[in-house]
């Protein structure tokens, strides 16, 4: 079969509930696109819509997705908490099943480039498919957000789109389009309320702080009206290839019992590549010889 | 999407590869339909295929196959260990994904009425597709094989097909056309040569024996050269929604360890449904409100 291939654009608009309807209405008429989700903050005044699909049909609602977007959004009406530099403020695609990372970073090349000269959109390559080391930071990307980039898009060489115009679109600004592993939202509950443990095992963990590659945590406190006080280790899990959920888990519980006391649950949040779940079963059973194509409903996904 | 479905069939063929293949051919060639597996077993003179897809194309492949077995294979020269009643012997569907056990059971009676007439074939519907509650089981419809059924089907009104002529088929005998549910062969390693021990775990959770309901279980021991003589519960988890793999390891390994010894590992024998590995990965985990639609791939597949 083609390549499976997510896609989870972010809008700068999570006040007007009409235009994110719009915007999900004209990317589900794509035929063979499958809508995942869509969810709209107002604090933030973003939106964040999930779909997938065979790459042809995922560039088409991608591509459907931006000019509606940039038909109702106007930047210079934006305000909100969350950094953004355009209408669509970044359009990351995501690998599924058996799709190859760099399948995604050459459709998000090619798809930044067909936008550019389509809307006179200026775009950045960001993730796994910048062209400049120094973008593959989406926080690098955006600096200056779309009030700065408005001013030194055309005066400043560093801050020049790989694709498209030396000025923002009139309306939509500038949008980053990039290539990134799917991520998985996993929290490890404690059997206990010490939120300095939960906080001290999410260092421990953390790539950032030395722990494990791929690997995003923190500790927090949940506490909940008629629920017991629990500490919970929350994460992201950015490349479950390199660190999975049982490695991570196990790391967690080891620290747990070391301090008297043990993962009460798990929570995971959203989606999550299916494979990241088996690699739950197969650790688990102790599974000799396991391949992900003996999950039959996987397996044919795959072929059809 | 349409309901997934698995069609298994069995033929009266073994010993000459080109029949298989031509069969295989004839399924292959149905749009919509995926080729999971095929084998050859000389010594049962017998041959199954597995495919896969939505029901109306898995029926036209179906059809297909019963039509190339009809002409290339003939019950008067067969011969072979394995008990059989036509040349394609049994024919089950199985519900894949969110399909409903019941959307099998009509689809094997339509079909079955349908192959009755085209083909002028005897049909006997089995499993949860049975009209009469003594044909659920494959063995007491296949009593007297072939050859039995050939004095038998025109006097004894006990045998008379459901669906189809009073006589059998001249060259393709009689077909069992079944529902049932997806079926896990899954096999438990025990970290010790006890053979009784692994005889006594397999009578304790077999449902024949008062055991776990679905659990069909035998205790066999691994004795291949170069590696280490090993002690396993062999087993089909016949209806694993009901017990599931981590129940029947969670008893295994408990009367292990009740007997100085332990689960070394297990292993999966070919495709199981995506659920019940998944299941294992919740149970694992302890997952709150976890949903096999959280899975990516399994979501898109269903809503595909």
């Amino acid at each position: 079969m083609s390549s499976l291939i997510e896609c989870v654009p972010n809008f700068s608009e999570g006040r007007r509930p009409e235009v994110l309807e719009e915007i999900v209405r004209a990317v589900s008429q794509i035929e063979g696109v499958t809508l995942l989700d869509h969810s709209r903050d107002e604090t933030h005044n973003r939106s964040v819509v999930t779909f997938a699909g065979a790459a042809a049909s995922v560039v088409k609602a991608a591509t459907a997705a931006v000019g509606r977007a940039l038909e109702l959004i106007d930047m210079e009406q934006h305000e909100g908490a969350h950094p953004r530099i355009g209408a669509v403020d970044v359009m990351p695609f995501v690998p599924l099943g058996g799709t190859r990372l760099e399948e995604c970073v050459d459709l998000a090349r090619r798809f930044g480039e067909q936008i550019a000269q389509r809307f006179e959109l200026p775009v950045y390559l960001y993730g796994d498919a910048a062209l400049r080391p120094e973008r593959r930071r989406l926080a690098d990307v955006r600096r200056g957000q779309y009030e700065g980039l408005r001013d030194d898009i055309g005066k400043d060489p560093d801050r020049a789109p790989d694709f498209g115009p030396l000025r923002l679109h009139p309306r939509g600004g500038a949008i980053a389009v990039g290539a990134r592993k799917p991520l998985i939202a996993f929290n490890v509950n404690l059997a206990t309320d010490d939120l300095a443990l939960a906080k001290r095992i999410a260092h421990a963990v953390r790539e950032s702080s030395g722990g494990l590659p791929g690997i995003q945590a923190m500790g927090v406190l949940l506490d909940n009206p008629g629920q017991p006080r629990m500490a919970q280790v929350s994460m992201n899990l950015v490349d479950w290839e390199r660190t999975g959920i049982p490695r991570v888990v196990r790391e967690i519980r080891r620290m747990a019992l070391e301090n008297g006391t043990d993962v009460d649950h798990c929570e995971l949040i959203g989606l999550a590549p299916t494979g990241a779940l088996l690699e739950v079963a197969a650790d688990t059973l102790g599974l000799r010889g396991f391949s992900p194509d003996q999950a039959l409903e996987l397996r044919l996904a795959r072929d059809r």
